[in-house]
């Protein structure tokens, strides 16, 4: 391009151009709002300023250990404040935060601590044994410096690493002054995606996007200044997808969460004026489905951001009528999580609750930064119609979109083919122009050739108001190629028949989409509270067709 | 710096970097919110979908004209829709908005029109006679393509361009597809500061700095979807401080204003919702002391965010006690509008009413995305002490700096001198991190060597009941070298004497501050309702010692 008046001595220095990174907003918030508590764990309260300063001890204290730009350090521990202060400690140095699963087995994780290349590991003392497994497992375990996290609020087991969490920050130096990286494409965390199958793949997150997607969140839920925050997400999932530098932008205050059950997340909303919280659908159903004894009256509305699964309506449902407003987000690992939004319309006031909870449980419309957002055909990319009937692949594209995968340059090209990411989910795509997630591409159910959508299936199985759980899964059929098998655990007390069941699928839904099987059963789940569709799968295979090899 | 694992096959790609632009706000609006009310004019009204459409017109309109990137389009118009759709069509061909100071004499605008190297002029009806008389003064008159901009809500006069403005539009494909800038550093607009002395200079801004202002503009205001905003601040001052972009942003209505007076505001604010207005204090001044006849209750909460001047905290109490909630907001044509805000902190909730407006009446802290702020001496840039009294010069750094004075080197590279942009105005910085200006450099009054700020002075005379404006200069002295003199007016009725006002003086401030001349007179403003202290200096000079040179 030919250089114009507004190419020449116009370029950017110092004064007018910084690198975008979240580490921005703890540095204003710390200033600007010191004595705002930031943190309550237990009994425990650490305002900004503080958080700031271990935060600077952090970086501090691994810098004199030799951790600098583009090292990885892994944290394995649930939501407390260790975890949280990593997030800004951790990148100061322009190290990688990899917060890993407390959910996986101890191979997966030193599977992850070898591909990752950690040269530091920070354990809590309740996934103490399986760390120690998984160190002795690695093969680069020997190198990896471990830190344990000491929690005076909880039963601490024999210390395996080689200092504690607190006594390293007292190495640090609380005035430590760092960098912003000079690049906001550098990295700031490394998240193994839970992959249902094959080796997990670790995606990488830039300073840009942690920062543009923070910001994104606060948008999506007009989040003003001071937030209660509940951490019932866990932290290592898309680093509590962005929360924690959203909570520094809006100088929100963390509530800590080690166990996500009922009585304790009840406790806090009604004891620390809890305003927002964000969890899977199965945090919403657990709450919705708490015993009377364990509810506690709420003085305030609590938002509630929802995702990783379709929220079945009648969940959305409940909620609400608790008192919870209910939004719903949808992304992946690979888009720093939220990356849709089911935007509220003004005339949707007008529908009634159950039609209201059916269009809310769509996944919505592109989030603020998210730059494009379509339902296409997975080969050509061309969009589908929006008619809500015809399906296609969800396509993303924006600065909310991974770097890429470590390590893995092929799956890395595979994702971003045509210049889009591809996400594997399917989708029908509104009138509205809002998304509809139908399956994911390998749990879509294809009978007689006609595709079934398993999440429309157990939308109306969850309707039923006896079904607790539903997971619907293709099981093979001679005649059909496939056809649609129900999983179901009850609520309480319920003794409801398969007969009645497919009754009632008979009357809400096309006839080819009934199930033709209905099993009695406890779901699998993954480590995020995924129901595990392709061990399920396996699992009615056996119980229909008898165990195959076996 | 030496490559990392994080640093090989992890390069950015159209899926996961796209330039920061604010027209990518439009895009989403147009698609979520198609018929959202974005415009409102007299009794038109448009939605989102068709104000991107219109200016996907004009931006395809010009494109056949040959404008294309880094080519500068000017505008002299006051707040109507033309203008407000200029900030979206013209960027969408990588072209510059020059949105020109409606208040400027013909000399001025001619000069800009030389200077911008304006390829196309769009007038206002209102505007037209002022614009011929600059188009012939312009060296580059005859060369500039001229177009009327109709407006059927005002009476218009003879055109004096080749073509209107709608009839443009009509040249134009409504579903023209344009591309977001190759880089985002690309500029977007051009504003001319109204220097109060030598020509003006050309502030450029740029796609980055836009899209981040304005998200900062809606985190500052606790902005959640679709604000009626009212447009008592024009839309030439720093493109209407990025309020157009933020308005797209949060999908937002514009309430269209072309002349800001009482009567048409208080209507406004009755009669469409208005939930939100910007302007100087001059505006809140206004309506503060607008007579019974023309006030209209308000069953809303208007939040009102000033800038532009430091509010006298007896303006800031008497709006809040009219049901107002002020924010105030600190800037300059260099940093995009507002960059500081005086952010609200819980314990003020203990401070009376006087009190309160005091601390409200302070400049701040820094903006959500403003990464440096400092009040500092102006040649070792070493910060003042937190005192609340050392003065220093105002510094920012950040994304919302602008790229540079266009075709102007010495300038910039004068601006931005030691890695700070200078910002020309004096300030205290407070202990708890809050800035206060106390003058422009160039206003502050020394009197037997010591400084005394008039804005300080200012702001106790605003506090007396009987004054409406107040200003206060320099004169020289034999004695003290300077002292100060106020220039008043008085609140209707009012027959307040000098002896009393400096009597008022005495008991609110120290001795050395007190004005040493009262004179009763209108103050001069600057076409964006400063008021022009070299001109007042200069009136007030001849009055007391007698006319100079004449």
């Amino acid at each position: 391009m030919p250089n114009t008046i507004y190419d020449e001595n116009l370029e950017p220095g110092p004064a007018n151009f910084v690198p975008l990174s979240p580490l921005s907003f703890l540095n204003r918030t710390a200033s600007v709002y010191p004595r705002q508590i930031a943190l309550i764990h237990g009994d425990r309260r650490l305002d900004w300023a503080e958080v700031d300063q271990r935060c600077r001890r952090l970086a501090s204290a691994l810098s004199l250990r030799g951790i600098g730009r583009g090292d990885t350090v892994a944290f394995l521990a649930p939501n407390v404040p260790a975890m949280f202060e990593a997030h800004f400690g951790v990148p100061m140095l322009g190290a990688v935060l990899n917060a890993i699963n407390t959910r996986l087995d101890a191979a997966a994780i030193a599977f992850i601590l070898d591909h990752g290349e950690a040269r530091m590991l920070f354990v809590d003392p309740e996934l103490a044994a399986v760390a120690s497994e998984a160190i002795a497992q690695a093969q680069r375990g020997a190198d990896i410096v471990v830190v344990d996290i000491a929690d005076p609020a909880f039963e601490n087991s024999a210390p395996i690493g080689s200092i504690e969490y607190e006594a390293l920050l007292e190495e640090g130096d609380p005035e430590y002054a760092y960098s912003l990286p000079a690049n906001e494409w550098d990295a700031i965390s490394l998240n193994y995606t839970s992959g249902t199958t094959g080796d997990p793949k670790g995606v990488v997150y830039h300073h840009r996007g942690a920062y543009l997607n923070a910001v994104a969140n606060a948008m999506a839920w007009e989040l003003g200044q001071h937030p209660v925050y509940l951490w019932t997400l866990p932290l290592f999932h898309c680093n509590g997808w962005c929360f924690p530098w959203t909570l520094a932008a809006v100088a929100g205050t963390s509530i800590c969460l080690r166990a996500v059950r009922e009585e304790p997340i009840f406790a806090a909303l009604a004891e620390e004026g809890v305003t927002h919280f964000c969890g899977a659908p199965i945090v919403l159903n657990t709450l919705a489905n708490a015993p009377e004894s364990v509810r506690r009256p709420l003085s305030q509305t609590v938002q509630v951001m929802t995702a990783g699964a379709a929220p079945p309506a009648s969940v959305i449902q409940k909620m609400e009528a608790m008192g919870f407003a209910v939004t719903h987000v949808y992304g992946l690992t690979e888009t720093y999580g939220p990356c849709t939004l089911c935007a509220p319309q003004p005339e949707w006031r007008d529908l009634d609750a159950d039609a209201l909870a059916r269009t809310k449980s769509r996944q919505g419309v592109p989030y603020h930064m998210l730059a494009g957002l379509m339902v296409a055909d997975p080969e050509t990319l061309a969009p589908v119609a929006r008619d809500g009937e015809q399906m296609g692949e969800v396509f993303m594209r924006g600065n909310n979109v991974m770097k890429g995968y470590l390590k893995n340059p092929a799956s890395t090209r595979k994702a971003f083919e045509g210049g889009w990411f591809h996400s594997g989910d399917l989708a029908v795509w509104h009138p509205d122009g809002y998304i509809q997630i139908r399956d994911r591409s390998k749990d879509i159910i294809i009978s007689g050739g006609e595709n079934i959508s398993s999440i429309e299936v157990e939308d109306v199985l969850y309707r039923h108001p006896d079904v607790r759980e539903a997971a619907v899964v293709a099981v093979s059929d001679e005649k059909w190629g496939e056809t649609p098998c129900a999983v179901l655990t009850l609520a309480d007390g319920a003794t409801t028949s398969a007969e009645e069941i497919i009754a009632w699928c008979r009357d809400n839904m096309a006839r080819f989409k009934v199930p033709r099987h209905i099993l009695f059963a406890p779901l699998p789940k993954t480590s995020t509270g995924k129901i595990q569709k392709f061990v399920l799968r396996q699992q009615a295979e056996d119980l229909i067709h008898g165990t195959r090899g076996g």
